[in-house]
């Protein structure tokens, strides 16, 4: 074995203590609420059939699949003419990949496991997603999904539990007083969408308008009406849609106006009767959302959303979608269990962890740093402190003993680097008195105090 | 898109909320544990370039590597001479595999990273490895690793602290007290054994001794001198190990028969010193520590031991090692940093998950769990039901609404699906009253309280 200089496949990444510490906070404060709302958690393999995972994400998702070579002699089962191009030979080389989102998956598990499930069954995920995308700043080849799905059921109650559950993780997300973050939850309704289609009078062209559409935040309205000109659409058709551009008022104000501007679309007037729903459910519960907007622009790429979408936008913090979702049906038609319809969302894990830092909005006090160092001058005063860590350990203290009484500086910087709290230094006087020297890292304070009482502390009974 | 009946590779598994929430218990007790001792978590990715894994498993561990496909034309860069032969092919069209195990990737990081990590460096790690093993039961081809290691330092705190953190863990998964798991924490150090070696008069001969006496549980003491002797080692050796076989009494014991036995042995006194370290390190811990075993035949077949070997054998039910670990000396060698020791130890889930099923030792309660469920009888029960849905939650009660009025059966036997515990019955006399159905799954009893009672009892002020 050679020396060698170690790194890691682009787009991937090394997570240390430091960003452990933050990661976990978010996944569990998301984890926490998908639990209140009765979702329960699933996990998949990494490695899915490619029978299952190819055609279900467009041309383009195929080629970002991770393609597993098949183990062994894995040449053995191809003929020499299947050995000229990559396209051909792929296929016979390769038979798994590593999951490229958790809706796929998800859908499979659903179908194979659809006798042993109660629905409507709703379940949470958190797990890595690889996609073989060129790496950029935010784009990882590697990245955490965390879904909540609800499927089975068609209640809009679903919908309006899914606007709490956001509400609910950021609120839980901000445990400063000092900053926040100001989001909008944005909701629309595919069949809002297919309505203003209609009244477009541009049937069929449901898609075209949705890609466009999508891109006002970026591009602007009149990048967006060139766009659909290219796409097709006729001059009177996009003119039609010039008040929504302008559309402002409350969502009650937005609501009213679409009702007429979609009077004629059965398809349309289903959608707002959703909407509405949503917004009737919501009140009943007592439950104030201010953060909720309607925006009949959010239209959301994926093309198998069939109802409600949503999406959530920092307002004080230049930042793309932190978290969206919508209701779709026939998610699990592909592997021959039709007329299922569901409804979930996915927070960008990523997204909201350099959110937070943005904002430094991290808790202080992290959940998994040790809370006390104990220091010793020598080899006497280090066994001494077995006993007090023993003491401290058994009362769930998170601490630590340096391994070594080395020099006094060393130990100090130790607990600097780790950024824990307390020190707790015991040298022949400490051990001669029993009372230890307890010091405040942060404060740079310190007193005697024996271990009973310095126990006390931790347990907050002084 | 055809229409498929979707399965998952062989060797992989997926987990329904059951087996998630056992799951959860088993990890969150070790990585509390783990915490407490000072371990701070890190994330390492799924994908490592195949030159750091390959040559790190010995040949048969490359064999079961996953490797993954290069991305895009993979045989561009490969000319027709290539293509004849896997071996030849591999290397060319494939950059990058899954990992093996954790601690490859850890010496990879500390490497990597270590101009900004704090040593001694204590880190856990809790994620899955894949292995292209053939599937058998028990064995799987993606399965978590638990793993602790302390890196950069020589101190026998480490040791003692391990066999510390491995009695807590097996305490806290045992919550009932009706049932309980007996094990041992089998210790040895593998300087005992090069010194045993040494005393056979068989120098360099280590890894073969440590192979055949690692199969004593299995095969017996008779088939291991018979594989002692087939592997070469002389009739005269063979009979030296006899005492050592039959070797019994409490540690103190068998360390002084190991003291005159190993007299001879620099190596082996080295061995028992460091041993005899463990040992006083954990009495001046105060520490009780029974299931604590010496066991002067372990070995476990890793030959990048160096100092202390740990096993945990579970003795009242029918499984091998459900945790191990040892010293190294050089793991980070390879990566270019020497002169770095280290300890560590790794739970074996799957194991262990078998084991607290088969002794019933998990807690009844599981974390994740919907504490109650919400029924109501139509359409304005359902929506009176919103109100008291978001007072409960508002509290931190994990309670949901089966999201449609449906048949009273029906939404009964949803909770009875998902183990809810108390359901809260809401009818047009409920609504009346404001006395609503509270009703004990468990019990079949139900009462009449109103909502603030209901609350106060999840609450356990009544």
């Amino acid at each position: 074995m050679s020396k060698q200089k170690p790194s890691i496949p682009k787009g991937t990444r090394d997570f240390g203590p430091a960003e452990m510490v933050k990661r976990h906070f978010i996944l569990d404060t998301i984890k926490k609420v998908y639990q209140k709302y009765g979702y329960a958690p699933i996990e998949t393999p990494a490695m899915e059939n490619l029978s299952v995972l190819q055609g279900k994400y467009g041309d383009e998702g195929d080629q970002l699949l991770f393609k597993i070579l098949n183990s062994g002699d894995f040449l053995s089962k191809t003929e020499e003419e299947d050995r000229h191009d990559s396209k051909t030979l792929q296929p016979k080389i390769s038979e798994k990949g590593l999951r490229y989102d958790l809706t796929v998956p998800f859908a499979r598990f659903v179908v194979m496991h659809q006798h042993n499930l109660t629905f409507p069954f709703k379940r949470y995920q958190i797990q890595p997603v690889w996609r073989a995308d060129r790496p950029q700043k935010g784009r990882y080849r590697e990245f955490f999904q965390c879904d909540a799905d609800a499927i089975g059921t068609n209640s809009m109650l679903c919908e309006a539990e899914i606007v709490l559950m956001i509400q609910e993780v950021f609120k839980n997300l901000q445990t400063k007083k000092a900053n926040s973050l100001d989001y909008a939850i944005k909701i629309n309704n595919r069949k809002i969408l297919s309505g203003i289609v209609e009244v477009m009078g541009a049937e069929g062209k449901e898609t075209d308008f949705a890609v466009a559409i999508d891109k006002l935040d970026k591009i602007g309205e009149e990048k967006v009406k060139e766009e659909l000109k290219e796409r097709g659409f006729a001059q009177s058709a996009i003119d039609t849609l010039s008040p929504l551009f302008t559309l402002s008022g409350d969502n009650a104000e937005q609501m009213n106006f679409l009702k007429d501007f979609l009077k004629d679309s059965e398809k349309g007037q289903k959608g707002l009767a959703e909407l509405n729903e949503v917004f009737d459910i919501l009140e009943s519960f007592g439950a104030k959302v201010p953060q909720l907007e309607l925006d009949v622009t959010l239209a959301r790429g994926l093309s198998y959303y069939t109802g409600a979408i949503f999406e959530v936008k920092p307002k004080n913090v230049e930042m793309g979608s932190i978290c969206g979702g919508g209701r779709y049906d026939g998610l699990t038609d592909t592997f021959g269990l039709p007329d299922v319809s569901g409804v979930g969302i996915s927070f960008g894990v990523d997204r909201i962890y350099d959110v937070l830092e943005e904002l430094d909005l991290y808790p202080e006090n992290a959940e998994t740093s040790t809370e006390v160092l104990m220091v010793s001058f020598d080899e006497e005063s280090w066994k001494y402190c077995l006993k007090v860590l023993h003491r401290l350990r058994t009362a769930n203290v998170k601490a630590e003993l340096y391994p070594e009484p080395i020099k006094l500086k060393k130990q100090m910087k130790y607990a600097n680097d780790k950024q824990i709290p307390y020190v707790i230094l015991v040298g022949s006087e400490e051990m001669k008195t029993g009372d230890l020297t307890f010091k405040n890292m942060k404060e740079g304070t310190q007193e005697n105090l024996n271990a009973e009482s310095i126990l006390k502390r931790f347990l907050g009974y002084e």
